[in-house]
């Protein structure tokens, strides 16, 4: 019975990472398409490719903790989607340079949502047992803190442009 | 007017933390009253008094940056607080240490959510050439990084204890 709590736990857990990587799934490619420098959507499209293996992931540990795959709407990353939406619709008010840094802002935010979550999870399903498991969010989290990184070094470049764009 | 788009930016993303942490300021007390375990309570409580500090130091920036102190409502954070606060009235179906567990995860996401964007926010001051103002976000990063450190190594102190739970 109290097996079952932390379990239970873990699995509505899963279900919230795999609505957010679901919902990343549709956000990237408009967050690709509306980026203004190349790297930067090169990255996107990288994380896309990233995004889907990781989905993968989830739907094996599903599949291991024998659970259908399934979603919970995630409230926070919903939020995260909508700011990014917006900021996109507001393109056209600011200069491209500054757009770009601030999609990267946004698409950090949704990073480390992720790198929390699979924190989390890697350590709970090693906590209860389920090694392989643990295994698959260890490889998830590995790839989100490279993507955030890689990000933070895309920014570096990007913000020299955007403050060179008010001067 | 193009030096104008990369500070609005700026600010926008100023008025999005500000409403993060005065949701966490009324959310905090809640969560340190709902912690079961004593250590755990006592790093709430803790990171309740250095939310106020930075408070303080986002008003200091406003201050600096010659704009009203307000608040922009944070959709993400709203979410985080909304799944806090059904974790809270969900307590009596788990163990309290598998409880504890949830709720440190929960917490790591906002800490999360405020490390990607104190992140963005130093940066970006710097490269506006608001000292100043960039060292309060770093001061700030710095406290969030620290307080996501405490909550891991709390962590697996509670995590031995929620899986004891589950034998």
């Amino acid at each position: 019975m109290a097996r079952k709590t932390f379990e239970v736990r873990m699995l509505d857990e899963i279900q919230d990472i795999y609505d957010v990587e679901k919902r990343l799934l549709k956000a990237l490619p408009r967050m690709a398409e509306a980026a203004t420098s190349d790297v930067l959507r090169e990255a996107f499209e990288e994380h896309l490719t990233e995004t889907k293996r990781q989905i993968a992931r989830l739907e094996k540990a599903f599949q291991l903790l024998e659970t259908p795959a399934r979603g919970k709407k995630c409230a926070a990353m919903a939020g995260l989607v909508e700011e990014g939406g917006k900021l996109i619709r507001d393109k056209n008010e600011m200069d491209s340079a500054v757009f770009d840094a601030a999609l990267i802002a946004a698409a950090q935010k949704v990073e480390h949502y992720e790198i929390a979550t699979y924190g989390t999870l890697a350590t709970w399903a090693e906590m209860l047992g389920f090694e392989e498991v643990g295994d698959l969010f260890e490889e998830s989290l590995a790839e989100e803190k490279g993507a955030d990184d890689k990000l933070t070094s895309i920014a570096l470049k990007i913000n020299v442009l955007a403050q060179a764009s008010t001067e």
